[in-house]
């Protein structure tokens, strides 16, 4: 029920990922009256869909601790405690981020090893795509935090990427080793002396980001969350100064009419439904957060990240990755970091 | 001699600001055998330019503090001594950043009341132009660091944008008050509280950068830094996709051909040559940072800032911005801040 266009881009985004995941099932947690008729117009979903009725919702501005106390039969907290329970293998919402962080939180529990959860996203850079952690779960972060989204984001990374043994690179100022601050200074030297599930690259800077010069970045959830709203807003600015360059005289608009198809690639590829879902990692249980204002073919693309991460056992392997990699939680880091 | 095509930008960098500025006069500092042919060459140039040998330069890799102790002969000390001592209005530098900004500190001095000088820039964005800072001379930043980067910035973006009471923005994860770590939320709290110079707009996000919801954006020196690179990056990401899309087909290829005036208005639109110079704030004289890859017109445009910064006495103004409103810097706030 959550986000702008809910149950309508809900049950369409579901339709959407029937087409490329066949055997995906979905319930539905909602106003019964108004996602059964959205459901019986798709055929793709008929047979494939359960709803779970009830009329309370978390609203978009209901403050988390609001829904977390009076939420408990809210579409959003239903969902989740149906993956807490195993009736569904991940739970997707359109609505309101910090709801849905605090009720995942309290109801999947964080995983053994990891301090705290953080949210991660995917998109496009100039060598194929990047995953970046944290986008704003966490304001303020040590150096164990910061190894700690390393491990899980590599983790997302083989996941989402496909690629075996993710490279990984610490967000600075600078690349030099002097560079930045005592957190980024701490958190590169535990990268580099532990024996991890990843290629550690040390420092890179904010170009480096759409560059993809790693396929993880890792960063705080305050800086992380200014890089990737800047990268929107810079990519959105960019599309209104080439708008009204082709406007500017009948001979460019000739050429937009005739570059029109290849105008429509570009969008394609810069396309921020392609991109849809903050994936929240280090619960015990997939949750993912879809944009609010995105619409079918949008939530169609979280839905599809919350499959991959079930059918890949996201949740199992990083617990493994920190079991098996877990000198960086030893007392000397801990001393060193406080 | 800094930067990678010293002096030969430099000297062209000052033909074309000449050209703008006709009353404006040039001390040249460095290698006077490679200088002098180049000033030669320039018609504008005649009559208005005086060269100052030194074989000594400060290196693009040497460490700030090496540069401190050996380079006190070398061609950007010597520039600066000349700001210093009143012989020149402000020095532009395409050289070694640590090192321009060290120098400049202990050189210049800090102003009065300002704790800890910052580096600023103007960009493009929706709605004309902006300012932000810190860009990374701090990377770690309290309260009252962040209030005198809103004043100090505010000063700049009179001179710069030529706006009266320039909009403040305090970059942050959201808009509302209850959003960010401890030391946005005082930061805003102490810009709510005080008569300052300046329009306090609150909270901002990263979209709103580019977006230019405010005159002037105010963080912290590793947020800022990552902020323009991660802007740069995708600025630079969207070229390249553009580019792919012209060169997809025959029709899009002749559409390029059509469009391409168009095309080079919106180059010339986020050309970053337009918004060359980094501005060290807070010092008791000019210093500006031209990036080290321009070329002449990128150069000019540094130049061109050090002008109209002297032209509007920038120092004496944000002394007097310290002098007026230096509520901020009360004993209550030292205490809410520690």
């Amino acid at each position: 029920m959550g986000g702008d266009n809910a149950p309508r881009i809900v049950v369409r985004g579901a339709d959407i990922a029937r087409e490329r995941y066949p055997d995906a099932r979905f319930l539905f947690f909602g106003d019964k009256a108004r996602i059964e008729p959205l459901v019986t117009r798709s055929r793709r979903l008929q047979g494939a869909t359960d709803i779970r009725h009830t009329d309370e919702i978390v609203a978009a501005d209901d403050k988390p601790s609001q829904a977390l106390r009076r939420g408990r039969r809210s579409s959003m907290r239903l969902a989740i405690d149906a993956v807490a329970e195993g009736a569904a293998a991940g739970a997707v919402s359109a609505g309101n981020t910090g709801a849905l962080m605090a009720m995942s939180k309290v109801v999947l529990k964080t995983l053994p090893g990891i301090d705290r959860p953080a949210i991660a996203s995917f998109f496009p850079t100039q060598r194929g795509e990047s995953v970046m952690l944290d986008l704003g779960a966490n304001v303020e972060c040590d150096a164990n935090n910061l190894v700690q989204f390393a491990v899980m984001g590599a983790a997302f990374a083989r996941t989402v990427l496909g690629v075996q043994t993710p490279t990984v690179g610490l967000l600075n100022v600078g690349e030099e080793d002097l560079k930045g601050n005592d957190t980024v200074k701490l958190a590169a030297q535990l990268l580099r002396d532990t024996t991890l599930p990843l290629a550690f690259e040390g420092f890179i800077e904010g170009d480096d980001i759409a560059g993809g010069t790693t396929d993880v970045i890792v960063t705080d959830g305050f800086t992380g969350n200014v890089a990737l709203k800047t990268a929107e807003g810079t990519a959105k600015l960019y599309s209104t100064f080439l708008r009204r360059a082709f406007q500017k005289s009948p001979m460019s608009r000739l050429g937009y009419l005739l570059a029109k198809g290849a105008m429509s690639t570009l969008r394609e590829r810069v396309d921020p439904r392609h991109y849809n879902g903050g994936v929240f990692l280090g619960l015990n249980g997939i949750s993912v957060k879809s944009h609010g204002g995105t619409d079918g073919i949008g939530f169609a693309t979280a839905i599809g990240l919350a499959i991959d991460m079930a059918a890949d056992n996201l949740t199992g392997r990083i617990t493994q990755d920190f079991k098996r990699f877990g000198s960086f939680d030893e007392p000397q880091a801990q001393a060193a970091v406080s």
